[in-house]
């Protein structure tokens, strides 16, 4: 084994040995008195029945999926994309089952100081970050190495990893967001009990929600992201370079980006800034710094020259602004949101209009930062002579971006944690004051998150571009040509697919909140003493509805996204296919920015409203402004966060399928004269 | 001059004779009582101020746009752009004022029975209809004579049709929706008075809004795509026959249009049926059937085969059917419509929801249409050995689909006219039967709009499409090819601006919606006697507002249509501006399709419920779905509509300044290295 390989694999277990570290010792702490050891039981347990569920329907998916890839392509592929899949389920299943422990711990440990709180669910987010990293370049690089390098095989593994995000994001957003509605609007609009009040019946399934989608989900999307940007990168370099310096690049700087993760997070834990806020941020930053440094060395070693390191800091900068525009317009301190809870005052109407009016101003700057990025990254590699390597500077921009991914999961993987702990101390009426110290806890993530949403963003977008090209060269295409029609048709196709994506998503989201209301409306009618807290809610119903739901709604979908890219390849021939993609990662970029920031800005708008502004709670605004917040809820947590992955794996479905459609494409089209 | 030619040039006058003939038939009808008049007069001068406001800014646009092309460009085609931007006004100009003759005429006319106030009404929608096309083809026949079908400088006259167009869509649509939320929300909701109360002191200034909006607006919006499509078949025939026969094929059916036209009018004008729908539908299918008739023989005549009826009648065929799928998506008698209807039982939040997911699901259907119109017109006429022949086809089934808009612009017209007629019945206080006439006149025409309205989609993409083949071939593209990244920069732009225009659109609405509302609570506030009838209020005011504000927001997107792909073309290259194209027009055409079909569902759900469904008026579920339709207002009748405008304005623009992108785009990227 190639000495580069070695350590890429030993950086990816020294990250899952940290997690090892990190997890043993959450479970070492104090997990509160029996009331709260029940609570956390009830999420842990229904958190794990999902997972268990949805897995074995994933397990059908692979074992069929990994068939068609043995049968029509090559059986290498089909292990890789077995491996891919396994590896990414193994990484949420750990991830998730340590998170579900760290929150009852920090909300025992919330009752003494914040600092210690802090830490342990800043653990238990990193345990999900390290998984994720660890797992992920630890199989990638197996793979590599079992396959000789031999990337048409390898991508296989990516594969694998987007289509588990995928059903994970969309299974899990929809679970969150029907619990979340039906408590809400069940208890708190008309039963008039607070969040997290024992007495709701949707109460432990909200809980889970958050851990399923908001941990569990989070981490299999950026799995996917982190393999995906690695293995777009991997696949241009190997065209480029005879003595594999592409590979051991990014490879290299993958594997230091998994050391500066594990540097920052031990920084961000020892931190002793009485802000929490700082704390997370030191951590980021020393991550951020030791990798744009390496990436500096490691470029002028490998290359002879800085402009790979160019590359990556113009993806880390564009990133790093995305995050910020994201802030400007999601955040109450700027004027957007200030503007959407001035309108709630005329009412819904107008909150939706401004919301709706924000998100779509906010796709502006993040649109024109990725062509920024995507210009100085070409042209910085010289792809004007080398049009290869120009791309191949694209995919390093988006390494980039992600190689401090195992911090990134863990500031968001946090945040869920402090809310579940927030959730266990209202249920197990803990004193106030914990309450306060888990609410703070759980809004300091937010600006740390919104960078990590950045590079996501930008980082999807970059991949899918990378990937795109080397589609085109698995089926030979040397051009794809806007000015054929048959081009223009998949343009149009892809250019909707996203649409009608986002349409399934809300609509399930819809379907399934309503089965829930419905349930918790029940259980308030018909169980006596419920509301007087004399008798308990049947909390396992409502899990039970919202698992089935999940796991009902993804499955459309999750198949649409990866046979609808075949079939138009089969049909229509590649130029078609590639005008797909060209049309799907346009519009699937803006649309998941639009939802991102208007579900964010609506809110916060609620968020500021209840802060004491435009009349407070229970204000008219306020009312106006609830109707934003829960329209933006599948907004921001279910169809808006698979955007990104659903380009993306449809980008990768070409690619693993290029042999196939370079073989049969087109068939209607070779029928007409 | 040629025979065809002065065939063509004669069915213009024949149309303008006729529209004449018809606006003389209307004068002579009886005006009504001295206060309808008086009513007639208000809204007849606000719409004429109005017109004539923004007739002074148009006129400094003319002069600078004309000049830059004079300078930069030919003078003949600053000659062009000048002609098809004054008739386009004038077409406007003579329909609108028509049309506020036509209401109070309609409104007598009801006293008297349905029949003679349905003639009227279609007639004063006819006279639009006729100018429309009449000065439309005329202008258009004059300057490709006088240039000697010099298509390079005939496309100005397109550029002028465009730009009035998109000023006087988002003009008008700023106008009547502001002056519309206006008067619904502080008039209905607050004040608790009925629809076109005259105690209401923005009821003029609503029921001016319909004229300017609804038949000023729409005119130059249909204006500019009928003169759009003939353009983009007579451009890219220029290219593909020496004995002119692709000229002479389009401007021949386009005149056999023109006269079909003129007989359904007739028809439906003559029809004695009971039922006001089947006098409009038979007038259409006769017009229908006789182009298509004509297509069939002129193909057999011009070209010795039936392949451009073919591509003609493939358009025609999709436009209906997206028609068909528009009325499917948003009319009650099927289940989205009912859907949203039973989601607002759960409140505004699931409304708004359920009303998205519509309008995202309504995407699909038609763009795999459109993509079918594309791929038959584009083989059958041999696309796959001459491509540009293939794109000819695909430019003559946008002509197909708008060679009645004649027709078409008539039963658009006469919805607002009926509209119109019915406030004035109720603010002159005539009997109850006379609203019930105009109300069920008015609900009439809407599947026939639905129709021209899946035309209006279907023709925009098809027209653009051809447009964008003409661009390349006036820059020396022979591909646009989507592997270069600068391409896809470009694509990323162009995607991104329909959203950027929609957000500035929508927030335009809401700001002008602002200021009449406070405007509307102030006159409520200060003025004695005003709600109990003994003060009147102070119309002009609210139609200064409206007016005010209509200019002053549709100033910069007008601009931006304009600027930016000029500007993306010299900074970027040709190449980038391909990209842009294409991205602006497949997102165009989607974000049109979603926020007109989640618009029109809103309304509808809310009529639904209106008819006594979900508890019917003033139930929880009926103030839910007033929140949908105030959501849709800006979607469908200001954003929505722009969409398609958008898109061509940005393709021609980029087709007339072809020559200076050529000579001068692309400085950003030489400066790369």
């Amino acid at each position: 084994m190639d000495n580069y390989l070695i350590f890429t694999i030993l950086a990816g277990v020294l990250a899952l040995a940290f997690a090892f570290f990190l997890s043993n010792s959450i479970s070492k702490e104090d997990p509160g008195n029996e009331k709260m050891a029940e609570i956390a039981g009830h999420i842990h347990d229904g958190a794990m029945a999902f997972l268990k569920t949805e897995y074995r329907y994933l397990a059908a998916f692979i074992v069929i999926v990994g068939a068609v890839l043995a049968i029509f392509v090559k059986w290498q592929t089909a292990i890789c994309f077995a491996f891919g899949a396994l590896f990414s389920i193994s990484a949420g299943y750990f991830g998730m089952n340590v998170a579900t422990k760290a929150n009852v711990r920090t909300a025992e440990a919330a009752r003494h100081g914040q600092n210690k709180a802090l830490k342990i669910a800043f653990s238990g987010g990193s345990v999900m970050g390290m998984s994720v990293v660890g797992l992920g370049i630890f199989g990638l690089g197996i793979m590599y190495f079992i396959f000789g390098g031999n990337m048409e095989v390898v991508t296989g593994y990516g594969l694998g990893a987007s289509s588990i995000a995928l059903f994970a994001r969309v299974g899990g957003g929809i679970y969150t967001k029907a619990a979340d509605v039906g408590a809400d609007l069940v208890g708190k609009v008309e039963a008039g009990i607070p969040e997290d009040d024992p007495r709701n019946p949707a109460v432990i399934a909200d809980n889970v929600g958050d851990n399923v989608g908001d941990v569990a989900g989070m981490g299999a999307d950026l799995f996917e992201s982190y393999v995906g940007s690695i293995i777009s990168a991997l696949t241009l370099g190997a065209v480029l370079f005879t003595n594999k310096e592409g590979a051991v690049y990014t490879l290299l700087l993958s594997a230091i980006g998994i050391v500066a993760s594990i540097i920052g997070v031990l920084f961000a834990r020892r931190s002793k800034a009485s802000n929490p806020q700082k704390a997370l941020n030191s951590g980021t930053y020393i991550g951020g710094a030791i990798v744009i440094i390496s990436s500096a060395i490691l470029s002028n070693g490998i290359f002879g020259n800085l402009k790979a390191f160019w590359a990556i800091a113009a993806g880390l900068v564009v990133g790093m602004l995305i995050g910020k525009i994201t802030e400007i317009y999601t955040s109450d301190e700027y004027k957007s949101v200030k503007k959407i809870a001035d309108q709630s005052e005329t009412g819904p109407a107008t909150t939706i209009i401004s919301g709706l009016a924000t998100g779509m101003y906010s796709t502006l700057w993040p649109i024109l930062l990725i062509c920024v990025g995507v210009m100085v990254s070409y042209f910085i590699m010289d792809g004007k002579t080398n049009p290869t390597m120009g791309l191949f500077g694209i995919a390093l921009s988006a390494v980039g971006m992600l190689s401090t991914t195992g911090l990134t999961v863990a500031v968001d993987a946090y945040g869920p944690i402090a809310d579940n702990a927030g959730g266990i101390a209202e249920m197990s009426e803990l004193p106030h004051e914990v309450r306060e110290i888990t609410d703070k806890l759980d809004s300091v993530g937010n600006t740390t998150a919104a960078i990590g949403k950045g590079f996501a963003i930008g980082s999807a977008a970059l991949t899918a571009l990378a990937l795109f090209a080397s589609y085109a060269q698995a089926v030979n295409l040397t051009n794809i040509d806007l000015l054929n029609p048959i081009t223009l048709v998949g343009l149009f196709i892809g250019a909707m697919l996203p649409f009608l994506f986002g349409a399934m998503t809300m609509e399930s989201v819809g379907k399934a909140a309503k089965e829930m209301i419905e349930e918790v409306r029940r259980q308030f009618n018909t169980i006596p003493g419920l509301m007087e807290g004399k008798a308990k809610p049947d909390y396992k119903k409502c899990v039970d509805i919202s698992t089935a739901a999940a796991i009902r709604e993804m499955i459309l979908p999750g198949i649409l996204a990866i046979v609808v890219p075949i079939g138009v390849g089969l049909l229509l021939g590649k130029e078609a296919l590639g005008g797909l993609i060209g049309g799907a990662v346009a519009t699937g970029v803006l649309v998941a920015i639009l939802m991102a920031n208007a579900g964010g800005a609506w809110d916060n708008a609620k968020k500021y409203i209840e802060g004491g502004q435009h009349g407070g709670k229970g204000s008219y605004a306020h009312k106006a402004a609830v109707v934003g917040d829960t329209v933006g809820d599948p907004f921001k947590d279910t169809s808006g966060p698979s955007m990104n992955i659903l380009i993306k794996l449809m980008t990768i479905v070409s690619l693993v399928f290029a042999p196939i459609i370079l073989k049969y494409g087109g068939i209607l089209i070779s029928l007409l004269k």
